[in-house]
């Protein structure tokens, strides 16, 4: 299949799966979207064949405010000045008659006559930006110019900052509006595949408008992801990422202040990195090679080498053809393992402590950056209480919960998962848990079987609304008990003699966990697809762009 | 080639590409390695063939002080008690005559009639533990069961803190000793394929000795590398991966600090990431792909997304076959890219700050590490001032220096690059300086010429010690350019359209730079070999472990 194909497959398919709207009129936004896109790019075409000079780009050289407005030369570091920008979210009403430059977007325009309202944007803010030909600061030329300058473009625009009589709904900036003194495109964007308003529409008010009868357009998953780097300068998804940035520094500071250290292992070995089927393999100088599908080995080694408490924070390669909501080919892998003294609980107080922080730190530094998301995706901020149940405990609670027939040594599917968070929310009041000392037969072979009864595991995963986010265990750190458990399950030791050997001197009892971080924004967030949390997700259908 | 070909390859060749001894006396430690290697794994056939039983790993039942020592049962989560361990770097005079608890390595045991002395380690410590038969507090089958535990076993040592008459000079706790009043083996050690008090010898005392017409074990670096998670447990060893998370630590902070935000691009894409030849290719699901040889398309196209100012830490893949001691088949990129308004010296002010934390806080809160591995790899703290030089002046100070023929419009050699280093520190007095204004010739078609001079180019690369660390520029933001600059590098549109493309839509004036981690650290602690400072290295000949 060709790279096209791959694309072109994606479009038609994605929307379905989704899930989040009825197919036919997923395919009807989808088939919209796409007509904009042709039409956009026939557009352009058109105005390569010589139609540009139309566009005014520099300024009547009559227009004695001429010096005002028209394009920059290409910003190439011709020199530098004193000239200060001011951030958008700054501009507030204490600033009112002082006037300032802003470099944003061009959200939207609008022309009247001799007078233009602009909305500038920069990431998550939005400003109102006016113009009104009085022939003292603003001409004519300067409002012509204004308008014809096309939306999501980069300008340089000079203001004095006003407070406007009343709030203005659209803009994040609410209480002031700029009263342009001067313009200046920095760079013009062509005719794009889709407007940013319609993609950044929140759910509601498309709701609120099919209720009225009403279609608001909106952008297909396909279409977005195909032109990422436009779909990513949504208010929302620049607030996605921010918070993406958050849980990674919120996952570090913790760790480093529990005395843990960053490690990065190599992504390129020989053989499979867990016995598993689903690698991606490549030829290493000849060699054959393949991407590591966890850092697990590697960890663990890491702890044989005396570091003690170590994460990483790198991608993770799955061959998986899983094309679900949850689910990505490469994902960052959020890992961490320790030496323990004597209990796996010395690993689950870690992982309570981490999450504690980052629930913490996500609800109050980035309180502002949840709010963004919410209003184009709404969601309640999850609740947090450690809370640890064996899974005994857990199969008990689906049981009585109207789960009669769960197997009791066997592994919880998705349903299962999500009824017992939803009990677990009921009961206990926490959107966060830990469900540990799950059956050895579901766990890998190098999990540490219980002290009491060998058929459990020193083993746990974490969930956050009913959905798993971390699995994790004590390791078997005992040569010939890993050679024993090896055997038990079928594994040919040849195959991890290497990994056996690792213990062999000497070797810390230790545990860890690996959290993914997508899955830890998607579901904190309450986004229904992984997809949204990945910058440039990787799937069975996706590797572009 | 087999996996065991390329390790074998790998040891055959290693030594003489080091470069830090004659080739005889190289080839002569890496025999005596790997006799001790097939003597070790002699020894250990014998001992698995029975004659374990003459090994003491639990008391004498008659003994009254049996409570006191034999090896513990496998830790497996049987319980938690409230006993406290000490951490060996916390054993000082302060804590005299107080009964500890310590988990660590046996790093050396000698047995002289009823006492023993134990030398205790944990990662970059050690202190001096003693055992004296007096029948009340040690036993005499407490001697002989500590003396028979094998170096590398983990202990747990319980004892009184004594402070000695002399310092104790070969223990990082010069000041203190334990007096042992319990020890139990946490897990055992198999014989060793190489010593660590060989791996962790001074190259003085190496050169010493050598003087003195001796030879002093030390062993070969496949055969470290080979044992990587032995190796890795000397105190150099600790500290030196201690500094490579302390060097990513200040690049991050002192980043957020400027207001970038960590981004994770895929490592998975199709097509070669700059056009390179250079690439590891695989299939994905049916689809060819390849690895990033950088992150330098995604984080521009994280620019054009309006995410302002980013950073990324991850794998970077580079096929090359250069074995040297500089470059390595899979390393860590520390990048970072930002939106400018004016001009590249705005990117060039954030690498000096960045470098200045760096530098900075490795030299104050790392000087215990930085001196650990100094003791054993000797070298002197590299000064930092923030030098800007353009290319033509160092052209013009190496025409000067003793190198009259040096291409004006031509790419700086390591030789070229050396000596400009030497110059620098002896006319400015930094080890850090940032050479920037390359010619246009020598740099990749997205870089912004100069506008004064197309020849030269807006780009700069970054030396410590001479060595380059990092290469970057202002990068080309206008499509039209971007077109015309690719067809006159001759390199295929149709291969690079969707890069132009992301650039189409209003794309802010950029630059950025891409650091090597394990260069960084490298150049810093004056190392040798790159390979020292890669935890599980990659290159042409290794693949394992």
């Amino acid at each position: 299949m060709s790279e096209a194909d791959l694309a072109s497959l994606s479009v038609e398919d994605s929307q379905a799966s989704v899930g989040s709207k009825p197919d036919a009129e997923a395919k009807k936004a989808a088939k919209a979207a796409e007509k904009a896109a042709k039409e956009a790019a026939k557009a352009e075409r058109a105005a390569q064949r010589g139609q540009k000079a139309a566009v005014m780009t520099q300024p009547d050289p009559e227009d004695p405010l001429k010096d005002k407005y028209g394009d920059y030369p290409m910003v190439q570091s011709q020199g530098q000045t004193t000239r200060k920008w001011t951030e958008v979210e700054q501009l507030e009403k204490e600033l009112a008659d002082q006037t300032v430059l802003v470099r944003a977007r061009v959200h939207n325009i609008r022309g009247k006559g001799k007078s233009a309202f602009l909305v500038l944007r920069q990431r998550t803010a939005t400003v109102q930006a006016i113009m009104f030909a009085d022939d003292t600061t603003v001409s004519k030329g300067m409002v012509k110019y204004a308008t014809q300058i096309p939306k999501e473009s980069i300008v340089d625009v000079e203001g004095i900052i006003k407070v406007p009589e009343k709030s203005i709904e659209g803009c994040s900036q609410k209480d002031v509006e700029l009263q342009v003194t001067g313009i200046r495109a920095v760079s013009r964007a062509a005719v794009l595949p889709f407007e940013l308003v319609d993609a950044a529409r929140s759910e509601e008010e498309v709701k609120a408008a099919a209720e009225r009868g009403e279609v608001m357009p909106t952008v297909g998953q396909d279409l977005r992801l195909d032109n990422r780097f436009l779909d990513l300068r949504t208010p929302a998804n620049q607030a996605i990422f921010k918070v993406q940035s958050a849980v990674c520094q919120l996952f570090k500071s913790t760790l480093l202040a529990e005395g843990f250290q960053e490690i990065h292992t190599p992504k390129l070995i020989a053989g499979a990195s867990e016995g598993g089927a689903a690698v991606f393999r490549l030829d290493y100088m000849g060699v054959p090679a393949c991407l590591a599908q966890s850092p697990q080995l590697y960890k663990q080694m890491a702890i044989c080498a005396d570091f003690n408490r170590v994460f990483e924070i790198g991608p993770v390669f799955r061959a998986e053809f899983s094309y679900t909501h949850r689910h990505l080919c490469e994902f960052m892998g959020l890992d961490l393992e320790m030496a323990i003294h004597e209990h796996y609980f010395e690993v689950l107080d870690v992982i309570e402590k981490l999450f504690g922080a980052i629930f913490d730190g996500l609800a109050t530094t980035y309180a502002k950056e949840l709010s963004v998301i919410a209003s184009q995706y709404p969601f309640e901020i999850p609740t947090f209480k450690p809370l640890r149940l064996t899974f005994p405990e857990g199969i008990a609670m689906l049981k009585e919960g109207g789960y009669p027939d769960v197997d009791p040594m066997g592994d919880l599917n998705t349903e299962l998962e999500r009824a017992l968070g939803r009990m677990v929310k009921e009961k206990y009041g926490t959107d966060f848990f830990i469900l540990h000392r799950y059956p050895s037969a579901v766990r890998p072979f190098y999990t540490m079987p219980c002290s009491d009864d060998p058929a459990y595991s020193n083993s746990y995963d974490v969930f956050i609304r009913g959905e798993e986010i971390i699995s994790g265990a004590q390791r078997v750190h005992d040569p010939e008990l890993l050679t024993t458990r090896a055997i038990e399950c079928g594994i040919p030791l040849p195959e991890i003699q290497s990994y056996i050997d690792s213990f062999k001197y000497g070797a810390p009892p230790h545990g860890g966990a690996g959290v993914g971080l997508e899955r830890v924004v998607m579901l904190y967030c309450g986004l229904n697809n992984i997809r949204k949390t990945s910058m440039f997700p990787r799937d069975p259908k996706r590797l572009t762009p």
